[in-house]
């Protein structure tokens, strides 16, 4: 795996949130309060600028109340 | 989300991991080699110990020959 297919695997991650996010009629604020996360860092994640832990993508799937499997498919 | 929670998120991504290695007869160090990631490291994953990225969630998906989501399952 190299740099190219790690950015890859992160902005088709950031993608996923957006859409469920969008879908759901969140703005980025919303979203952050319901996970206990920061706005700035929920950009990030949706910009595919974040290598997201296992626990942030289980808070993140919970608030947007999809399964974790969702977002990494 | 509490620490609770966080731990069994941890402990039952491990368990996935480690299921999903021993069903395809493969050994920690084998793993390992094949994630290209450290054999201690892939032990602390199966017992639960790591907030695994999603990067290296998709590593270790990849060398299992299992869809990540699968593994967050």
């Amino acid at each position: 795996m190299d740099e190219g297919d790690e950015h890859s695997i992160k902005k088709v991650f950031g993608e996923q949130v957006r859409r469920f996010r969008k879908a759901k009629g969140h703005s980025q604020e919303d979203l952050a309060d319901m996970c206990g996360l920061d706005r700035t860092y929920i950009g990030s994640v949706e910009r595919g600028e974040r290598n997201v832990s296992l626990v942030n993508i289980y808070k993140i799937a919970i608030a947007l109340g999809v399964s974790p499997k969702e977002l990494v498919n």
